[in-house]
């Protein structure tokens, strides 16, 4: 009964059902499925749970699930995959499919090359709409995403593209060219970022795009279904990595999987801890004296840390949309400045009314206020700074500025505060 | 010369250089930019820079702007509109327009009901292939992004869909209703979370789908565009709500307005922060004794709050991917308690060591190795049992964990540390 059931569903909810199962179970179910959707049930599945499932796989399976892939659907699962079966699978592709898939797994994860398909329908310039109404019932089916169809010449160069609205609202006795779009023509080339093609599939609202080579030869497709699924990979790894995990977890995975996926970030951690640990240690001879210190300083350096984060995770946003120039650096830092001199007074004025009224002391009070207005500024700029200049260094704006930008407010709060005290209350 | 150029380019794209300008030259661009196109423009921009500009215009200019959308576009933009305006469109809209609009404005921002729009081709299923073809060329042109007709009997009743594809490769003799996709036809009613329609067209890569009322009438439609805007916007707000800034800033607003945006989440953690300040005022004592444990203790919360923000981040996720049961709760507690044990050991050991190596007390070190792994046992209940609570109790799963967690984390690890030490080390 389950099993007929499974054989109803897309492979989307098996892949998810699969996702929400601990591992015995989910193998339980992983057999119950027919044999020759193995293969686009893995192309929906996240990758921990994908290597799960191959894991239990023999190679002649694996092989057998493989050869009901297109050749971008199986580039996309190559790297799962043992080298012996992609070996075998290569070799039982025709000539068109091996360039397909040598073509789709040489292009870099993050291009237009890595998300394209090879599914498109053709058609020249000089026939009538008639023609290719007449072509396209010779289809027993048209690729997923299909809105358009590539107009092209005989040497396969893209000369505009026919929409299925001006196929359909037009007079069939008119000529592709009369009614085709020329210019502009939205096209990608496979080496251009994914990124950039996402924000134009966003922007434009496209449904599918030719992708070109330099020659303007068309080589492949690019649809939003593919660029969804781009979109929501990268913001799902944007939201883990600010938490420091390597990757999404199969939930259900063994303790030392989830280890594995989490040490790197803890390690670094420690290392930052263990730095502004060092700093107070310098600062002993202060604390002994006044022990109030200990209990201020966690305040300073964490309001630091809470605030950069907000400047920086506003500056990264701004980056990646493609919203700031390096020119605007000088005008951003004026106003990070000054949001930070006012939550500096404000806050910074509370708390050292706090401390006053806490330990009876006006001076305490005020290196209180001081030090958090300092530890402030020092986040407003580490916020507006670290990112923009990995930018203007060629590096990717957000990753491990969270981290920095604690390690500095950490140490840097400590420092201030208890070298201010020490300088002035002692 | 800007003016023309400005003429030819896509109101996206106009939006886009809006929002990375600064203010006077933005204001400056706006005005260059045709009075006819400011209704599409202003759909285009960000909230902030939404705001920046209706400030600047007439009421009667409002007006005009507002005259050239469709009703869905216009509920869009309605919360920005002063409600004169509001009022004056309402009057000078039809009498389905105004049906559309105060059904478009009456459901909650997270809905399939906000999202959809009321553009829609639909046909009858007792007619040809070629009465639809006939059909489609007295349109001047098609609403953006129709991939399907919608067949419909003589009560408005969803009866089942016609694609593209089958409207094309079908010999134009067969009827609608032989061709047409009976079940399963994935529908949406107005009430249904915008989430779950997202979910829905990512699984089974949808360009457009009918949103019908309980009756089954078809009473509108959602496109695959307002779907990635959707799901880009809810990124978004998740990655910046991390980081507690309240929506995505104009990065050219004034102080004032970025204070306002930030202030919150600064004032919370002031809060937490002066809480955790006063765990270690109660051992002011014991640190007078032993200065180390001021500089060992930020160590100990630290890293907690790193591992608490892991583990919430990855059940939070898998909530919102609805991956988790309740009933998976002990499993996953199990497993969490286990990574968290591990890394007490592994990480806690080697700080162990080195606080015994810095100020040459073993027992000083077993303290700070015991303090982690409870501080690391502590956050993992935390980081399972927070979303999970919230989740049962009908609360979104992801708000304020992170506060709460490093809250904990804090006050938690400090009170540990400082009582370990004073129960054993004093
Ligand atoms: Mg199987
Ligand atoms: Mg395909
Ligand atoms: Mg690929
Ligand atoms: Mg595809
Ligand atoms: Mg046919
Ligand atoms: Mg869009
Ligand atoms: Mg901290
Ligand atoms: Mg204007
Ligand atoms: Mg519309
Ligand atoms: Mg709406
Ligand atoms: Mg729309
Ligand atoms: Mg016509
Ligand atoms: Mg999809």
């Amino acid at each position: 009964a389950l099993r007929t059931k499974l054989d109803t569903l897309h492979p989307a909810d098996i892949g998810f059902i699969l996702e929400a199962l601990p591992r015995e179970e989910r193998l339980y179910v992983w057999d119950l499925v027919k044999a020759e959707r193995d293969g686009e049930i893995l192309l929906e599945v996240s990758d921990a749970v994908r290597e799960s499932l191959i894991e239990t796989m023999e190679p002649h399976e694996l092989k057998a699930a493989a050869e009901t892939l297109d050749a971008d659907e199986l580039a996309d699962l190559a790297p799962d995959l043992p080298p012996e079966v992609i070996q075998d699978v290569f070799q039982s592709l025709d000539s068109e499919g091996r360039e397909q898939l040598r073509a789709a797994m040489s292009y870099p994860e993050d291009s237009v090359g890595a998300l394209m398909d090879f599914d498109m329908v053709t058609v020249r310039e000089d026939v009538t709409l008639e023609v290719v109404l007449r072509y396209l019932r010779r289809f027993e089916e048209l690729p997923d995403h299909t809105d358009k169809l590539f107009v092209i010449d005989r040497n396969d160069h893209l000369m505009g593209i026919l929409s299925f609205e001006a196929l359909l609202i037009n007079d069939p006795d008119m000529s592709v060219a009369e009614v085709m779009r020329k210019e502009p023509v939205i096209s990608f080339e496979p080496d251009d970022p994914a990124d950039d093609a996402a924000q134009a599939f966003e922007r434009y609202d496209l449904v599918s795009a030719p992708v070109i080579d330099r020659e303007k030869r068309v080589i492949g497709r690019l649809t939003v279904a593919d660029v969804v699924d781009f979109i929501r990979e990268e913001s799902e790894a944007e939201i883990l990595s600010h938490a420091g995990l390597r990757e999404e977890e199969d939930i259900f995975a063994s303790v030392w999987d989830s280890v594995k996926n989490r040490w790197a970030w803890l390690a670094v951690n420690l290392v930052t801890a263990f730095i502004a640990s060092r700093v107070i240690g310098a600062f002993e001879g202060s604390i002994e004296k006044l022990v109030a210190l200990a209990a201020l300083m966690p305040i300073v350096a964490g309001i630091g840390g809470n605030s950069g984060n907000q400047t920086i995770t506003m500056i990264v946003r701004a980056i990646a949309m493609g919203q700031v120039e390096q020119s605007a650096m000088q005008r951003l830092l004026k106003k990070e400045l000054g949001v930070a001199l006012f939550n500096g007074v404000v806050w910074g004025g509370l708390l050292g009314v706090l401390a006053w009224w806490l330990y009876d002391s006006a001076s305490l009070g005020a290196v209180m206020t001081a030090a958090m207005t300092l530890n402030l500024l020092l986040a407003a700029c580490a916020g507006v700074l670290i990112p923009m200049l990995r930018q203007r260094l060629g590096a990717d704006p957000a990753i491990g500025g969270s981290v920095m930008i604690t390690a500095l407010t950490d140490s840097g709060g400590f420092f201030i505060f208890l070298g201010l005290a020490t300088l002035f209350l002692l």
